[in-house]
């Protein structure tokens, strides 16, 4: 490895947020997958929790989920387990979900241990999954269509999410533990 | 056409924002040109200025562009061509780009008449065009991947922007003419 490429290892592993964290309930699109995979790495997410679709779509969608080299994505047989699983973490569980009690994006404390959730392109987060969690979140939408591209409202909410940690201070101190910084490093230097 | 649907057009269309519009160079992914389009209507976009690819993708990002009903959207024969006819309508024009002199998003000024310019997938912004705008814009990363999915990087300046507006109190007086608001009107109403 040239010493350039160490440099930036460490550097993007000096900013993972191991308290922030995506829950993608069947997203199957691989385009989709990529782009929010993509947008995690960006701003620091180190896990992703991943519930395949399970139509034919399953197949292309673990494809997508199982390329990415920046993130963990962990697999679960069901929404209420992935979001037991960010809990078990420490961290407040948000679905991106049109419902009364939503709460618009901007007010929401992403400084705190958070996972976000995200539904299907077609049918959103399952009731039984949307029961489970701590609040709903919803992007303020001022036009005709009645929803974001699921990779767009993924962009959204975690770009606010960066940008609160970022004024927080929480991207300028290492925040992995030790046995996970090893852990990431191993992979991302010897893939 | 029912009294609900008829409310319903007229809400987006007072909220319609006559000088925030968005220009694409080369884009040509049709689910990139359809989750862009889409936010620009959630944000109140109404125009969108697009020069198409010059390669066999023309013919798909023509038609992707060709079935948007809520914006509208004019072709241009180059970048510079479209900077230019975002600036006759009195807007500053902004590239997503990366460069030394980029200022990260949310130091902008989206309140003022602007257009925001993204580049294609691969090759980015032409540089004859990065030279004909105003100002270059960043969206700042922290991980390993050097750059967004064209769509996700509009759908977090635009959201930016719409929140700028919002708190500015632009989404709550009608912005169109009235000769554009009936041409948009009749249009979004009799497809
Ligand atoms: C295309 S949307 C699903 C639309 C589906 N018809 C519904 O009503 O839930 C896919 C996912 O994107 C997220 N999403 C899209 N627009 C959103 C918005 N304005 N606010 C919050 N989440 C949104 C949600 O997580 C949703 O499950
Ligand atoms: C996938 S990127 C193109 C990458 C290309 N290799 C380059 O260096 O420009 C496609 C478009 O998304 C926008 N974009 C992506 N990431 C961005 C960022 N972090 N800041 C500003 N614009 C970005 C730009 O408009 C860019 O032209």
């Amino acid at each position: 490895m040239t010493p350039e490429r160490h440099r930036r290892l460490c550097a993007a592993l000096d900013r993972r947020q191991p308290d922030l964290s995506v829950i993608l309930e069947g997203v199957h699109k691989p385009h989709n997958i990529n782009a929010i995979v993509r947008t995690c790495d960006a701003v620091g997410v180190l896990d992703v929790h991943a519930v395949l679709p399970e139509n034919r779509a399953r197949v292309s969608a673990s494809s997508a989920m199982g390329s990415q080299r920046w993130v963990y994505v962990h697999e679960h047989d069901s929404g209420p387990d992935a979001v037991a699983a960010a809990r078990a973490q420490g961290q407040q569980v948000l679905a991106a979900h049109f419902s009364d009690s939503a709460v618009p994006y901007r007010e929401v404390d992403f400084t705190r241990p958070t996972a976000v959730l995200f539904g299907t392109e077609k049918f959103g987060i399952t009731e039984r999954t949307v029961a489970a969690v701590d609040q709903h979140v919803i992007i303020p939408m001022m036009g005709m269509v009645s929803s974001f591209n699921v990779s767009v409202a993924a962009a959204i909410i975690l770009s606010e999410a960066c940008e609160q940690r970022r004024a927080a201070g929480l991207y300028q101190q290492r925040r992995l533990s030790e046995a996970r910084y090893q852990h990431a490093f191993f992979r991302w230097a010897h893939p």
